[in-house]
């Protein structure tokens, strides 16, 4: 017993890090950049307010599950923005092998049962093939979208993102797991990229 | 359904403003304050990492919900530290009602449906009388001892806080929902305390 409570702190000790990790995007002031454990916090209350746009079948429960976990394992990989590297970065092998070297030594802290289980929630959020999955992800994407929205620009700006590419990036992500939502958003994002067209 | 989403993301960019309130404690390395947009994911994962700690019967999926939402109202009146006045400050008349506007604002952004449905759960925690709420609580009791524990003192060389004190205004809070829990972490504290007698 006490053995297993002593793996749990040391993992929950560990996970504070995570507060430390920052993020491109900002708050939604623009007074500064945004940590990837208040990010996490964020989509969780996002998957409580937006349930009614999920498909039918889909539980926000495990879905809030997946999104507390999310961000991990930039804990030792950092955030690897979106629009980085002209959207290269993200999602490439490196990356992917970077996080599962993480995901490893990170939930390898916990007792073996909990860590097993939650490093599945982690692999599935990240093959984004469940339903659960994906509306997990259209969360993570459409986030960081109403932020630029609200400070006037954010990343937009700051990696020069064109209307294409964010929809190529990240408009068809929010689309796979809400496309009410997306359409309501790209309605939202058009005063900033009309003007600058 | 625009005006619905109209008022869902008000509450959800009102809701970023929480990642500026700051409380008393520090992370765990002592670094710099916690803030309680942050604090309340730590939280979430505490209840996901820590549930076989739970009473039977409680269900860890509304504990999540309540750890999501049980800090909003700080948005209005800021984080009132336990050690805080001698310890009398927390759960003061005053805090409650000042509290319960702030609930009355910020869950009244949303659709009136969810807005409810929201402001229970909060109230739920707020009253400490399930066991789902007990849980809750003893987690957010908890998790700021972990971290003075951490980072060697903490809120607790800033309050002149004495063991007597941390149990009577935390231990009674964490063993109420998590009695072994709390013989384990009391445990953690005495390296502290006995250091200071």
């Amino acid at each position: 017993m006490t053995g297993r409570l002593e793996a749990q702190f040391a993992f929950l000790n560990e996970a504070d890090k995570l507060k430390q990790v920052l993020r491109a995007t900002t708050l939604a002031d623009g007074s500064r950049r945004e940590n990837s454990g208040e990010h996490s916090w964020h989509l969780a209350l996002y998957a409580m307010v937006l349930a009614d746009q999920a498909a039918p079948g889909v539980s926000i429960d495990r879905v809030l599950r997946m999104l507390i976990l999310h961000d991990l394992v930039e804990i030792d990989v950092g955030d690897v923005p979106i629009h980085s590297a002209n959207g290269a970065a993200h999602g490439s092998a490196e990356t992917v092998a970077a996080e599962a070297a993480a995901a490893d030594r990170i939930f390898g802290l916990l007792p073996a049962d909990l860590g097993a289980d939650l490093r599945a929630l982690w692999e599935e959020f990240e093959a984004a093939e469940s339903p659960d999955a994906v509306f997990a992800k259209a969360l993570d994407r459409v986030q960081p979208v109403m932020h630029n929205i609200e400070s006037g620009g954010g990343t937009w700006i700051s990696y020069n993102v064109t209307a294409e590419q964010l929809e190529a990036r990240v408009g068809t992500k929010v689309a796979r797991g809400a496309p009410a939502l997306w359409d309501w958003v790209r309605g939202r994002t058009r005063a900033f990229f009309d003007g600058r067209a």
